[in-house]
């Protein structure tokens, strides 16, 4: 088992390692994997949708520590949840309802019980890293948690047609899966409209195509140049099916 | 008993894998964490001021590799230093200076004896990160070194009152500790003053804030924008009490 | 034995950690180091040299992922290549030819079977890891692979006369080795004449100059300052020896 961390602590800042030293310290000698450390800053709904689609890459039986958090230090709960064999520690703001909401065998635990000395700017650090390392090491469920029936916020799972992740060559990863989508389908964004390609080297150069990419989303993309700066793509952005509903 | 790193190597760079290609050679097994790989870039004094902070969230029995570095291939002397029982290898030019003249329990030895082979511009790599291994397996103090008072460089310990660190979300980190502090106090900076807030969500929208940080650091914040952008702040710039000396 | 990434997957981007999970499932326990993860985009010649030259740096015996891959998802085959010691696997388009070029005792594998269920988009993940790990384990070679004289796609050993990498502070290297050069060269760039310098500290404020760096290659670099910038020095950029051929 290792420990995965979906946050946008950013990953050249000095965020990441102070958690890493904590999982370190209550989970010795187990991997912990910068799954991603740059998701969509502040945005807790494109980061949903991201996490959904990028955990299910992940061999069941692991820990993802996940953290886009806008509310830190106010009101909002934080959680565990349990999703068809893989576990989730982070805030209860929205960000693992979409993979609540698409699962099957499931289970949630709000925390209890705050560290005392808990900086109430950083809980990633002080109070979700030191359960998703109890959960690594099976001292989980424990005295400072309580089952509940679901999440306290809950996002719909349904697709979400708006550019949920920018990566670094400048393609836009979209919030619609895109298992068994006709390929004669036109994606509009930008009152453009973008036709299929299965692969960059099919595509025509210079010319905008969506196709399903590696963690099964529709993704918009430009062979050698960056489709984002090109199209003026953001996360946000809205887009649809030319042809209708999906 | 971990090996952290805190350099300005670059976090996206090809300089920290090979140092850590090296510790695994000569300490395999032992975890490395990064905790900061983008120190303020060849400044010694910001840096030796946020590496003072930010150790102290780190468990005793660690042990650091340190560079931040301006005068490397030059005359500038070796060091290792165990503070309050963490230690510390790097360039003996201030770095390590600050956390020492704040520790208790210290002892210092120089590097006396130097690879043959080491690059002239990468003595983190062939010099320092040697050193680091042998400190974390046990192998030290060893024949390379010898004890000495105090490192050569020494800068003050007390506060510093400028910008030591921004984060990539554009908060600002200053060099004044927030132990105790007043919450009526106003910070002064580029002519502006800046009130207090306990947390992101208590502060206004739109309305420059500090509170002490989660490495326990006085922080200049935004709520959803960065600071540093809005208010014009980066490394080194000034700032003060507004209501006189700390 | 470590695992090595060397790629363009982006060193803050989510395409290194989902790496990271299949060598942990095929590896486990195997430490896995970022050499570079932001080697130059989809540039294979540059990104051959500058690989040549880092993998020298690493103890023989370890094993190296490599992708530097404009054509995923076409007709280009997958390698595997044992030079010196060190293993590499990746595609088969140039990208390990520089090394193998300049390697002495070296084998060479074609990958013949592919995993029915690999993103076509992201066969870094889904077929060099899991290569990458049966090497490391030692179960290599194994039916999935078959041997073959020498890679498909050869590019010339010899030193390039180019730009390779611009590093975070603006350093540029180029793909000359710097082995046994006379130090009264000039290198000529952007009609610009640089010199020598041993060291930073040696050489005059404000002053480009060359040397050779950590990794034995020759770098252009300036004082405090990004010579890239301050040059206009890119990837690709050619160059030469004012003094003719070297």
């Amino acid at each position: 088992m290792a420990l995965l961390l979906f946050t946008d602590f950013g990953a050249s800042d000095l965020y990441v390692g102070q958690v890493e030293a904590v999982l370190d310290r209550y989970a010795p000698g187990v991997r912990v994997i910068n799954l991603l450390n740059e998701a969509p800053c502040f945005n807790v709904k494109a980061s949903a949708h991201l996490l959904a689609a990028l955990s299910k890459q992940v061999p069941r039986g692991h820990v993802f520590l996940t953290v886009v958090d806008p509310g830190v230090g106010g009101t909002r709960e934080g959680l565990v949840v349990r999703v068809d064999g893989r576990s989730y520690v982070g805030p209860d703001n929205g960000l693992l309802s979409v993979l609540w909401a698409r699962g099957t065998v499931k289970s949630a635990w709000r925390i209890t019980t705050w560290p005392t000395e808990a900086a109430i700017s950083f809980q990633g650090r002080d109070v979700f890293a030191p359960i998703a390392a109890a959960v690594v090491t099976g001292e989980f469920p424990n005295e400072n948690v309580k089952q509940i029936p679901a999440p306290g916020i809950l996002l719909p799972g349904e697709d979400l047609a708006e550019i949920v992740y920018v990566d670094h060559y400048g393609n836009a990863f979209t919030g619609l899966r895109g298992e068994a989508l006709a390929t004669d389908r036109l994606l509009r964004v930008r009152r453009m409209e973008i036709p299929h390609a299965r692969v960059f080297s099919e595509a025509p150069p210079g010319q905008a195509f969506w196709f399903v990419n590696s963690i099964g989303l529709v993704e918009i993309a430009m062979p050698g140049v960056s489709a984002a700066r090109m199209l003026g793509l953001r996360v946000g952005q809205p887009l649809e099916w030319a042809s209708g509903i999906s």
